[in-house]
């Protein structure tokens, strides 16, 4: 793989879409990289056809090992048609969650394990890892509260779990950073907007300086 | 659980749904368990779904991973919402394949290796194992050749596959067979149907007797 990898995590509500439109936006003229920013499904239609069972709300009796593995089979195919074309192709690649949600939403948050999904994953993703995630880090009552606020009403099945959920969730990212140190780094998204793209923007370039 | 668990497999053509509607007629006045017959997705909505992704022919471009793994999925479902539940009513339970048909069609077939796809499917079912398989032996291009001329221009995507690609998912089913020879009985699928049903039903009986 030529291309860079970067990951942008934490719980619902972190604010990850806007600060990764922001960061893109400071660093595009600077980058001597081609951009491509994506999210699961990533505009793979399979990959997306998958991401609606998924997130249905009327799927109600879906179990957790099942969501689990659609996630996974999801981000295969994500993986597949579009990340590493795009780093094959020396780009630049920022995705709006990746493997460390799993771990986190379905390995800690459904109770799975977080390393029986991590291999689930690695299944998935024949092992590709970021070089860099940044984790957007929130109090996840704060998060609620956020996306209560912004779209009451038309929440998916995953955001309408209660805070019970979402402060385990939590608790399995605080075991993820802890277990890679130094792909994983925090920026406290509590703070204003601004503080928090100028950190994630500081985060990237002492990363890669060769790409600025 | 209580209940006892048989699957049937075997390549396509081997004849596995009409075979088991024979043994189910020739033993269920003599068995003294409830009997379920399913099949994946086996009557789960949500396994059905998943299903009708992964056979769409529309579908080209999927890759063999997410295949596994949506497999795994459905199956996951099929297994909470439909045969945990009747091994734990004490039900004698008949499945129209189950886990070794992922490791002989996407471990073997696909080339994803049987070790890894056997691990993504006990992730699925919980550890959940067959009492007993009966295994449908015929050669593929036979098998093919049936299913020509039942259902001519209606093969399902993975009906479609080449014969080199079914030679090799019976190459994978050789490996499980010789990896699980107590749990995995062989029947020469060859045979006069009538012949074919009632090996099947010997070996039912001499493994089970205490169900007659």
């Amino acid at each position: 793989m030529k291309g860079y990898f970067i990951t942008f995590e934490g719980p619902d509500g972190a604010g990850k879409t806007t600060v990764i439109n922001e960061v893109v936006k400071a660093i595009k003229e600077q980058c001597n990289k081609e951009i491509l920013v994506t999210r699961e499904p990533g505009g793979s239609k399979i990959a997306e056809k998958i991401r609606d069972l998924i997130l249905d709300p009327r799927n109600t009796e879906m179990n957790a090992k099942t969501e689990a593995l659609l996630y996974a089979a999801s981000r295969s195919q994500h993986v597949s048609e579009i990340i590493e074309p795009a780093l094959a192709a020396g780009k630049l690649v920022i995705s709006d969650r990746f493997v460390d949600s799993s771990l986190a939403y379905q390995g800690q948050g459904r109770q799975l394990g977080i390393d029986e999904v991590a291999q689930i994953n690695e299944f998935a993703t024949g092992h590709l890892e970021p070089d860099l995630t940044v984790f957007l880090d929130l109090d996840p009552a704060l998060g609620l509260k956020r996306i209560a606020q912004a779209r009451s009403g038309s929440e998916d099945r995953l955001e309408q779990e209660k805070l019970a959920f979402h402060q385990e969730v939590y608790r399995g990212y605080q075991k993820v950073c802890q277990a890679h140190p130094d792909r994983i780094k925090r920026v406290d998204a509590s703070q204003d907007l601004g503080q928090v793209v100028a950190a994630s923007v500081k985060l990237v370039k002492s990363t890669f300086p060769e790409l600025f």
